[in-house]
This record gives C-alpha cells, structure tokens and sequence, in this order.
C-alpha cells in the first residue's frame, strides 16, 4: 500500500511519478470508505486528488504556502500531512475539522469556510515574503465558482498590477456547489468546449520540440520566439490582460501533465494562472453522476450510493420554500435571490415553478444584496434567501443600500444559530448583532414552523421598508400549520405562559428551550413568564413594560452572540424607559468562536439548555448570584 | 443665456446638437462659480458635463433610469433636472444634497455614497422592468475606480451572462480619487494609449462608410458583415468576453461624438458599455492640473484657484499619518494598506518615506482586509487605514479572516462619528456595534491626538490579535505631545474628574462635552464623575465595577448608533455582573439615518452637547424622567 507509508509530504517525493497515479487511486479509496461513515465533502475532494499530489510533489509544504479557497476542499491535502488516521472524526467535536485548521498542522496555513478569499491572502503572504526577503512559493488553489465572488476579481485586479510571483491553480469543475452561473463561467466553458484550440495548441507544441535547442546568441531570442508562438496559440485572454501568465487548461486528473504544467508555472516570473479541469466526484460514479447531490454529504452505502439520512420531520429550509411558493403563486411581485445556494436555501422546487423569478447571481452576496434593494424600489419584492454567516459578506449593501434606502426587501436569513459540523466559519450567531443597529430594519425569528409561515406573509404584507426572518439549521418541530396565512403585527410578542418572578424572553427555538425550563421549574413547584420574543427589533414595548411591572427577574435567552443582540436590546430598552432595579439575566453565546461538533453538543457547550436556565432561575430564587449585585442595590 | 432655459431635460431637447456645447460652457461656469463659494466635488462634475448633457438629449429621464455610480458625480445631472436655483445650498443643512437623493427629485432613481453599487442598481432595475413587461431603458454611470470594487465585477458577471437591455457608461478619467491601481486600470490604460488601434479603427470605419448603402436580400448580410469589421478592430476584447458589447472609447467631450455613441448604444441588443474618457477637472485649469485636490474641495478664488481653508488645527488624520511615520522608521514590520485612499487617509507623506510599505489596493475594501490577514500571519504588522463607513465593505472579512484567525491586523478607523456635508451614507456611526460583537477584537478610541499617539503604539505593542483605533474627521484639541509614547493597558480606563452621584462615561470628542458639562454643573454647584472610556472593547471591568459601588447614576455618552455601541456594553457588563439598581442613561445617535449638514448642526440635532448632558444630569437629579422607572424600582 502507497498510502500507508506517508505521513508527511516528503515522504511522497520518494516515489516516482508512475507511482503516483495507483496512489491516487488509494486516496479515492479512502476517501469513499471514510466518508461513507463519518459523511462530509465528498464530490470536492474526490476532484482534486490528482491536483492536490501533483502540488505536493512539486512544492515544499509549509515552506510552500498552499491556500485552499474554501478549505473544505483539503481532505487530501489532510491525508497527505500526516493526519489520515484522524479521519473517523471528521468534522465531530474534538475531531478533524472539516476545513483548513491551522491548530491541526504546520501545512494549514490559511482557514476558510467562505469562498473567495484565498486569492488576497496568497497576495498578503507573497508581498510578506518579499518584504522579508525569503523566496517561498505561494499557491491559491481556487474554485470557479469561488472566482466569481468580488473579493477574488478585487485581489486579481490587484495582483495582476503589482506583479508578484505568486501562482493561482483555477480548479475548474464547472461548478460552484450548485450548476454555476455568470458571465466568466461561460467565458471559461468556451475555453473547455474549443476542441480546435486544444488540437492547434498541441500541434504547435510538438512542431516546437522538433526545433533543435539553439546555443550561442540567438538563444534568448529562439527562446523568444517560442514563447511567443505559444503564447499566440493561448487562450485565457481575460486573464492574461489582468496582467497574469496563463497556462492551461490541463487535464486535473493525469498526473504526468499537471505536474509538468506546475513545472512550468514555476519558472514563470510574475503572476501565473493554471487552469485545471477536473470532474467532482471523479472515480465514485454515483457522486459523479450527480455531484450537486454529493457536495456535501451524510453516510452513505458505498455499493448502492445509498445516502443514509435521518428519519425525521423535514428542515425549516424546506417549509420556507414551500411556503414560498404558495405566496408566489398569489403575488407576482416575488422574486427569489439566491447566491449559488438554490438547493441549500430550498428554492429547487421555487425554481421549477418560478423560471423567471428565481435568480440564482453566483457567488455574490453584495451584488444580491443591491440587486434586491433595486428590484424593490421597482416595485417588486424580492426575497434574499441567504445564509446568516454568508449575509455577513452583504453587511455593507444593507446598510448602504436597503435600509438607507428603506427599500421593501424581504431577507430569508437561513443556518440562523449553530450549524454543526461546518463549525467556526458558519455559524450564524451575529446576524441579530449586525442587523439590529441599522435603522429601518425590521427583524424576526419564529419559535416553530407555523409562525414561520404567518411570518413570511407579515413580510409580504410590510411595504414600510427592509424586514428579515431567520431560522435555524434543524428540523421543524412538526406542529400544525394553519391554512389560513395572517400578518403578524409588527413588534408584538407572545406570551406563552404565566408565571410568577422571573420572565423567560426567548427567540426561536430557545422558545422551546425555555417551555422545557419552565416545565421542569412547574414540576419543582415554581412557575416562570415564557415570551415568544418573535421580533428582534422593533421589540414590543407594551409587553416589555408590563413585564417590568410584574417581575423584577427576567432571562434572555438566544442562540446569538451575547453582545450586541436581543438582550442587549433589552436592556437598552429600560434603559431608555429609565426602568432600573430589573435583574436581567443574559443567556447567548459568548464572546469567542464555537468550534465545530453537533449542534446539540455546541448548545451544551456554551449552556444554552432547560437545565442551564433552570439553574438560572435557581441561583437568581437562591440569591446566589449577586456577589456585586447586593452591593449596589439601592436600599 | 441657454442654461436659464432649462428647468427639465425636456427643455434640454429644444435645442440643436450645435447649440449644446455652448450650454457646456454655461455649465461649467456656473459649476465653478457656485462651488467656489460652497465647495464641493468639483473635479468630478466638471469631468461629465457634456457626459450628462448627452444622457439627458439621447434618453427620457425619470422613465429611462440614470444610475450615477457614488452620487457626488451628479451635480450636472441636478442642475439639468430642475434644481439649478438650490446650489447656494449644497452640502449643507436642509439644502441640496452632494448625492443623487430621491426626495429631491424623481430624475433621482438611486442614491448612493458608496462605490460601485451602480451596476448591481442597473441589473435590479432591468429585471424588474422586464418582469414588468416595460421598455424604459436603464443606464448605469461609473468610473474605472468604481469598477475595480469586487461588487460591481460580480455585477458584470451576472449581466453578462443574463443579456438583459442595459448601458453601462464607464466614466473613465484614470482616477478614482486617487490615482488608480490595478490590472484593470492598466488594461485601460492600453486601450486609451493604442494610437495605432485608434486610426485603424478610424480608417475602417471611413471605409466602411465609401461602401454604399445595400438594399434588398443582401442588406442584412452587408450590415453583418460592417459589424464585424467594426468589431474586429474593437479593444474591449475584456468586457466582450465578458458578454458585454464594447464601444470606443469615445471622447467624453466631444457633445456629437458622445451622443452618436449612445444612439448606437440603444439600438444595441443586450447589455453595452460604452467606453468614454473625460477629464477630471475638465475646463477649469487649476483642478485640471491638480484632480486629486480638486476631488472635493472647500470654497476657493476662481482667478487664483487658491483654496480658502480654515485656520486652524491639524486633523487626526495628519496626526495618524505622521505618527505612522515615526512608528514605522522604527519598525520596518509595519505596512500600510488602504483602499484608494491614500489622501484622505493621510498616507501621502508615509507613501514617499516608505514606497514599498504602502499598498494602495484600489477600491477594494474586502480584498485590503483578508490581505492585512495574510500579511499579519507572515509576521507583518499590517495598518489597515479606512473610513468607517467604508470598513462596512469588509465586514466578513473582518469576521472571518482576521478575527477568526486572531491575527495582529491594526486598523485605524477614520471618520469615526459625524463626518458633516456628506451625510448619511459616510457617518461612521456603526462601526463600534459592527465590531464589538465579534470576538478577539480590541477597539479603542482617544479623547485627544497625544492619546491617539499612544494608541497608535500600543496597537503596535499588542501581538494577541487584531486591534483597532477610531477617530474622528476633526481638528485636534491642540494639547500637548509627549514625546516618547508609552502602551496604554488594554482595557484601562481613565478616569478625569471624580464627582458625587453621576458619572458621565464618555468616548472620543465626547470626553470634551463630557467635562464640559461638567464645568457646567460644577458652576452649579453639582459635581459629576468623568470617565474617558478610551476602550470599547473590552471594557475596564475594575473601573466599572468601581463606578457601581460609588453611584447610581450614569451617563453613556457617544457618537455612535445607541443600539450595539459602548451603551450597550456598559449594560451588558452590568447585567453580567448582577449589578441591577443602577440608573444608566444612554446618550447616543438615535436609530435613524443623519443627514448632512455640519458636524455641530448633527450633534445639535441628535442632542449630543454639553448641554444636553447638563439637561440629563440635572433632570435625573430631579427624578422627572422616571416615568416607569419609579413605579418597578424594589422598594
């Protein structure tokens, strides 16, 4: 076995280049038996076994910096630096991450879980490195699809001007994670699909080989010429006119080639590009045949392609797209926005419906966000269906755009909370913290699947300007749906259940949390206040006075970063009402990074469960608590 | 006089094409004279005056939609619609804004401060037009540095690949406000300086024209056959691989030439782009010969061009650029990075101490932030300099590539609070309730320039992260400098007055109104506590719990959003602690956006003055505010 016996990359360069191609074929092995189990990125990786040896076998990692745009991409890379026994816990809590850690490896060296950003930060290491005097390569590997975000045309713009060597590899599969979109995708296609170039350019080669090498003084210029012959056979015009070498498109999964094509780039001086074409889900047919599918996947059985998935009530993504396509079919003025995420935003099905209105822009949160701010002022309602933490990328144009504006944009803000797995870089605890500060806004989160629906259609309803519901990445609690969709008013809670001295506000599922809480308090003999604090901003102020009057105890509780969200708003709430003397308990999520794990585990971890708010309501009834407290209270 | 005529774009068309460049010069002269009186951006609007006259002759405003690209590119458009009479007021309270501004006008489709928002506006517009069934054309206005921000690239890619009917007019004057950076302005730049690609195009185009008139069968395929000779000899080989039809480039001052471009423009089916080059400055020879000053720019004597400024202290600004200078001679890890600011962000003098040291990345606020990641991580010690309202851009990169890798990124954050005539769309409000949710940030705020100083080398001292400094667009106190700077403790507090019952917590120019107040007061006989809360984050948890055990009363005062900033911490911190029993007032910028008018009038309006504080202490001190409050404090 080839694969047993590396556990560092130098240990791959003791192998010829023949050697390399049935090593691949373990690694594909590999990764088919271990994802089978643990699930996980499976199409992209299988697309970039043969890319990521080659680059192994070419460079020295981590003298070499290899930036992985989107690190889920970098299980081989795993394998190959010495961590292929760590695979069973892939993407469990204390396990391997599922992306680029640079904890876990000296061969880590940069850490994504949004796309697009590997190209500015090659461009920071590779101008380090010349500040500094030192002469590593630098290698971005990037995704097409992941080429289309802004970031990366900003950070070519700027490479291709300040020269740098440095070297790009564009992984081309013709995808993002859904089918992509946009102009230089079909700029690229038509690099793939020109057969005559491709002959013509081998031609040529050839015809190039057959000139003797020339010595003396004509060598430069013979070299020259040669190079310029080549260069004229070339086709990635739009990259080499924003400044970069480009070299390709070679095939990504002969090995012989790609490393020749690295070869080459080496010797390039300044910015080179190397277009790789490569199938995802390369050797696993059935991830092959639909690679969308197998992105990112559960366990599955190898022989049948069989995906095992979790018997259970469908997700909110789901609810959301149904519904949204029942108040499409009413109103003509919806349009979907989605950037390159139809299939995790659930708007498939939106899409068979809707053809013309559902607009899938691509890796680009920004151009969404203003498109969406533009189609509202025009009288349509869009809706921006949108991850929390990729909504962050837009944080600008909502500002900027929508809310200053004022324009009747609706947000379907989804993986609103913890997400798992993916961990770090996708958690959705922010959004409430960067959302509520901008006037205008108007910002919900529903405690079931119900609601969520009746908020949808409040949203529709609301023509005063932007308004968002989010929602989290877990399954729907399976509670009756009415028929009937009614607007909700805005700013109004829910009082769920009455009780005495201390008052649970709580959002979305924390709701439920909270009704858990405070049946395990009733069984103990103490009743507690439970408020569905479905609007985040505007809060409701009737009832936040009235609670003021009747209890002096009062616990926040969200998924959300403890700064700056609901409980914050609370507190500036009474604060501005002059309303002292209440003590606010605040439950959310503190003030640093939750590593991936199960939700429920990540919950546990930071103590957003019944038992931790029972403890709460405790400790507070015990008077525990108020070390300082006590102090200050006015007598 | 023609000017006087128009008081639509409908009077506009009873004139000859001959008669409008006459009415050029009237603009022209008019613009020069208004503006030396209120200041403004001249050099710009100079720059399109023939550019907005052939708009306005070729197309149907407000039915055809004209997306000026950041607004500040406008005033020939304003002074075309109707608002010629209100230029005495421009820029300031209640008067003409700066911007392209809705309520003004209904010519005025999209507002914008921020750069290159323009195309994704067009693309929303020409989408809901055509989901509409309508035909008003939508043309979209921008410059080459307004292009080389990521999110109008992800615009072009989306345009370019969906073919709607759309004009983008690239305004291209080889500046953004700077001069401009990049591959893309270099590409550009060949298209501008390929004489020969100019006479040859001349010279196909005059053959083209000796070819009679074809009619019958054959007078498709002749046309066919005229376009692609055209095309052949066409430059924008870029933006025609991205989807796009290229014509020019056209002389952005040449009336006839311009407005024979637009009406080929229009017959043209999907989306063109038409390359016009201008002048900044254009007519007017001290800003034709300086554009960058001439950009924006205060009153002036139009004979002398001399500029006419206030006496008066230097900015922070300058403060920070020849602080960084000083900083950097002695630190060779220190570099600068900003987002085609170098001016504005008073990095002129440190760009010509150290070329190699300050990267200019362009307009590309993203791509400015995850670099300084990389280049921190490479053990640089990277400043990031950027407005506050541009940091916007980079929120997600700031989440996800510097604060999630915790890496040694400095930011100064200028135009922190109130920046005046710009108004809503550059008040660097949010940036304190953008930041301080996300985790291992440190954020800090001077109350005077030697207090920036200081800051400025304890962010350099500090290796556990990334670390912030904000200040304001004003003069500076003109206090003392101490000569060798010292690191101030993280988190450290200061307290400058210690008085009875209520303390004034307060940041940044408000620490001035601060102890203003409390002169004020003191006068009265009433003694207040001062706290200069010089960190945002984290907070002097001593000092805090201190103020707690000593009085009931505080006062949050700062120039920042109420909802999320230092308010909102101080609350946090309390309620964390069990402190209840405190009275916290919250003086803030309340939750609507502000518009421009001088930095004292937008204090005035918000309540941000001594006075007010005054107002506040004396009002808690005779109980009246407290409405609610009395009747749910503990008795």
């Amino acid at each position: 076995m080839l694969l047993s016996q590396i556990n560092d990359p130098s240990d791959l360069k003791k192998y010829s280049v023949e050697q390399l191609t049935p090593l691949a074929a373990e690694i594909r092995q590999f990764l088919i038996e271990k994802l089978s189990v643990t699930g996980g990125h499976l199409a992209p990786n299988l697309g970039v076994v043969e890319l990521t040896i080659a680059l192994h076998y070419c460079y020295n990692s981590p003298q070499d910096k290899f930036i992985f745009d989107v690190g889920h991409q970098a299980y081989v890379h795993k394998i190959l630096t010495g961590r292929k026994d760590q695979f069973d816990t892939l993407r469990k809590q204390n396990g391997l991450c599922g992306f680029v850690k640079r904890c876990e490896s000296e061969h880590d060296v940069w850490e994504a879980g949004h796309s697009s950003t590997s190209l500015s930060a090659a461009m920071g290491m590779a101008l380090a490195r010349d500040l500094k005097g030192e002469n590593n390569k630098v290698v971005a590997i990037i995704g097409d699809g992941a080429l289309t975000g802004g970031m990366a045309f900003e950070a070519l713009n700027h490479i291709g001007h300040e020269k740098k060597n440095l070297m790009v590899v564009l992984n081309d599969n013709e995808m993002s994670i859904a089918p992509n979109v946009g102009a230089l995708h079909n700029y690229l296609t038509k690099i793939r699909s020109d057969r005559n170039y491709l002959r013509a350019k081998d031609e040529v080669e050839q015809l190039l080989k057959k000139i003797p090498a020339i010595g003396g003084k004509l060598a430069k210029t013979a070299e020259k010429l040669k190079d310029s012959l080549k260069y004229m056979m070339v086709s990635g015009v739009l990259f080499e006119e924003l400044g970069f070498k480009y070299l390709g498109p070679v095939d990504g999964h002969d090995l012989p080639g790609l490393i020749d094509s690295f070869n080459q780039a080496n010797n390039v001086n300044g910015p080179v590009l190397v277009h790789v074409l490569t199938t995802k889900g390369k050797g696993y047919s059935p991830a092959e045949e639909d690679s969308f599918k197998w992105h990112g996947i559960t366990p599955y059985k190898i022989e049948s392609g069989q995906v095992l998935k979790a018997v259970g009530n469908p997700m909110y993504t789901e609810v959301f797209g149904q519904t949204l396509i029942e108040l499409a079919e009413k109103d003509e003025r919806i349009i979907a926005v989605t950037p390159a995420m139809p299939g995790g935003s659930g708007l498939v099905k939106f899409a068979e419906y809707f053809p013309d209105r559902m607009i899938d822009v691509g890796i680009a949160e920004q151009h969404a966000a203003t498109m969406c701010a533009a189609l509202a002022m025009e009288g349509m309602k869009p809706v921006f269906a949108v991850y929390s933490t990729f909504m962050q990328r837009a944080y600008d144009q909502i500002v900027h755009d929508i809310c200053r504006h004022n324009a009747n944009v609706m947000f379907a803000i989804d993986r609103a909370g913890f997400v798992g797995a993916d961990g770090e870089t996708h958690q959705g605890v922010f959004d409430i913290a960067f959302l509520r500060h901008i006037p205008n806004m108007v910002l919900m989160m529903p405690k079931d699947e119900n609601e969520l629906r009746h908020m949808m259609k409040t949203a529709l309803d609301y023509n005063d300007g932007p308004i968002a519901y989010r929602y989290p990445r877990i399954n729907v609690l399976g509670v009756p749906l009415d028929e009937e969709l009614h607007t909700i008013r805005i700013g109004s809670w829910e009082k769920l259940r009455e009780g005495e001295g201390t008052t649970i506000i709580a959002v979305g599922p924390m709701v439920q949390v909270a009704e858990e809480a405070a049946e395990i308090l009733r069984r103990d003999g103490t009743s507690v206040t439970v408020v569905n604090a479905r609007f985040l901003k505007p809060l409701d102020n009737h009832m936040l006075l009235d609670l003021a009057q009747h209890g002096h105890h009062m616990i926040v509780l969200e998924e959300a970063s403890q700064a700056g969200s609901l409980g914050s708003a609370v507190l500036e709430f009474f604060a501005e009402h002059g309303l002292s003397g209440l003590d606010i308990s605040l439950m959310g999520v503190p003030d640093r990074f939750i590593e991936h794990g199960s939700i429920k585990e990540q919950l546990q971890e930071v103590g957003l469960t019944a038992e931790a708010v029972v403890r709460k309501v405790q400790e507070y009834r015990s008077g525990q608590q108020y070390t300082y407290g006590k102090k200050v209270k006015p007598s």
